[in-house]
């Protein structure tokens, strides 16, 4: 395969502090060159030979990393949603809704209405996502949405253990059996990932930590969300467990922070829920002040944050998390990575994957200073330009 | 020329309550009829003869009227947003910086910048778009800069007294004499309104009456930006004086929110300037509850706003200003036109314009139920699609 040149790019993040200047190892008028679908060289414009693309003195990124989604879904909520908003009462049941429509939905239903959002996601630059299960809720439609995930990427994530689903009512630990063995085993196939929600509500420590030993077990990585609506045991158990990312981290004691900062575990905000629930916003500074590793997703889901533009979450990870430009930045692609364990996403630099964004501006820092803006102006993925397709 | 009919419209909004249900006039499984650029008929799907476009189920509503903006500008002023955002000191001189910027570019260079501002604009399905000098702060640039809004609007404001120029530092009053004098003679032709910036360091009381009081001799309506960073006169100089509007009102006491109920000036919000420069967000519903009528405008500018998304100020005028769905579109639609006098626009009813803006959604809700998705489909302005051209 011959290269791709990129050239004339006015501003280029490699997310490789030795390539540039900064914590994002910036370069200005640069190229970059890639070759079967992997960078081959970062270089000065105009002298890696034939351009394929003019950047045109815009700025390049490496692609978002979305790294917890939960794109396999039939439905709608946006009714609840206004009713929340104007703080009238609502009678619906929230997730169990949701797992209603996705159970009577036909496989190709979800396949279609997955393959709109991630089309979604690619316009708004996301090169790499993380699909989640967790509206089956029995064995077979479980394994249905890990089905169609896994045709939309590898990151997959088995989430039985999202909520006790209306059968089960009062049955939280005979749900769990079902969800260790059966289910675990109908979703395998398809799953990286095990993921499970420690809050009241859903399931506590112990739960969780059975479900998530049972996926280690079966070959999965594990992931966890905590800490959204409350503090508790959630980011602790995560650290412990050496789950690669543990996800919401809203409310934190000083142990939780300690703890993210001694661990492996990637903490990740999801900022557009905590926008759409009107819940107060993480305390960012703190957890990054104290060293540990970061990350932005979207968390996109019909409940509590269904948007796909990681340039919104970008936006509130600035104005109410106080983070940096550069750290949302980094949070948000090479910080997503992280928390995938992958290695090969989130940065340009030689052999790493060539998925990378070119924005209708001349700075990254336009995602934040034109807030709702749609700024990416191209999304190249392996590359190849996956969006404008 | 012949009618144009859009059908199968899933959701009409007309924002006259006797067509349809609810305050925002609402029709199910509707067609709109329009002709000669007004719409001639709102009926019922499939009545209308051959339908020349399918809106497929969607939901179609009014066009976005955004009543504040500062399109006509050069420069370019993230570095100082990023400096303010990390809470650090930035040696930059504001609006006077946007002022060199703008005074050094050629009239085709500003004519350029705003056509691509308002092409975003009409993205965003803003259908007609005030739009303000005030960066140019000298006669022929001020000139200049109504000119080249005149090309895209007719609803131009001439906004001399924004701030006082670096020339005239420390004489505030007779720069004000010049704004009144050849100023304002320059501008008036492409002028319909003035305004004042009525905020401690900028302009105080007398001096923005004695400024709107030229316009008003000069045959202009007016406006007045007030109450922005503290509590203070505008707002009831604005009602005290008949203005159209009175624009920011963040910072209001009971003694305006009485003055905006017993008037006839427009309260027009700009949330996004509220979330670029992290102030509190105004108190809408007292202002709502009181009686007043509201608006809802971007305030794009360089400085504090840089976004032409109303979809993005709707979705924080819900969620941060705690105005309902329906109070929020209405505030963007046909509170702007109210806010601008204009009694054509933020309808659809017969003799309405023919502005209107089929979105990618089911519902108007989703605008805010999708935070910083580009839900946009379809802008109409005047019975013919302007975006996608």
């Amino acid at each position: 395969m011959t290269a791709t040149v990129i050239d004339r790019i006015g501003l280029l993040v490699t997310n490789r502090p030795e390539l540039g200047e900064g914590p994002l190892g910036v370069l200005r008028d640069a190229a970059l060159v890639v070759e079967d679908g992997r960078v081959k060289e970062v270089t000065r414009a105009g002298v890696a030979g034939d351009a394929n693309v003019d950047a045109g003195g815009r700025c390049v990124i490496p692609g978002f990393v979305d790294s917890h989604t939960h794109l396999v879904f039939a439905g709608d909520r946006s009714e609840e949603f206004a009713a929340r908003m104007a703080g009238r009462p609502y009678a619906a049941g929230g997730i169990r809704v949701t797992t209603e429509a996705t159970r009577a939905a036909s496989t190709e239903e979800l396949r279609t209405l997955t393959r709109t959002r991630r089309w979604e996601g690619l316009r708004a630059g996301v090169t790499e996502v993380e699909i989640k299960s967790g509206y089956g809720l029995d064995p077979e439609s479980e394994r249905r949405c890990c089905q169609v995930a896994k045709e939309f990427t590898n990151e997959v994530t088995f989430l039985g253990a999202h909520v006790v689903p209306a059968e089960y009512e009062g049955q939280a630990d005979a749900y769990l059996d079902l969800v260790r063995g059966e289910m675990l085993t109908a979703c395998r196939p398809f799953a990286r990932w095990i993921d499970a929600f420690c809050e009241e509500g859903a399931f506590d420590a112990d739960q969780c930590r059975a479900v998530l030993e049972a996926g280690r077990e079966a070959g999965l990585g594990l992931r966890l969300h905590g800490n959204q609506l409350r503090p508790g045991p959630g980011v602790r158990l995560a650290v412990e467990m050496g789950a690669a990312s543990v996800d919401h981290c809203t409310h934190l004691t000083d142990d939780d922070v300690a703890a993210l900062a001694g661990g492996e575990t990637v903490a990740t905000f999801l900022p557009a829920a905590d926008f759409s629930t009107r819940q107060p916003y993480p305390d960012a500074r703190r957890v990054i002040d104290a060293g540990a590793t970061v990350a932005i997703a979207t968390n996109c889901n019909p409940g509590s944050s269904y948007t796909t533009s990681m340039g919104f979450c970008l936006a509130l990870a600035v104005r109410d998390l106080h983070m940096t430009m550069e750290e949302a930045l980094q949070a948000a692609t090479r910080g997503g990575a992280l928390a995938l364990r992958r290695d090969d996403l989130g940065r340009l630099e030689p052999d790493s994957r060539a998925d990378f964004v070119i924005l209708d501006a001349p700075s990254y820092s336009h995602l934040v200073y034109r807030p709702g803006m749609p700024l990416v102006a191209e999304t190249w993925v392996e590359g190849r330009r996956a969006w404008p397709e």
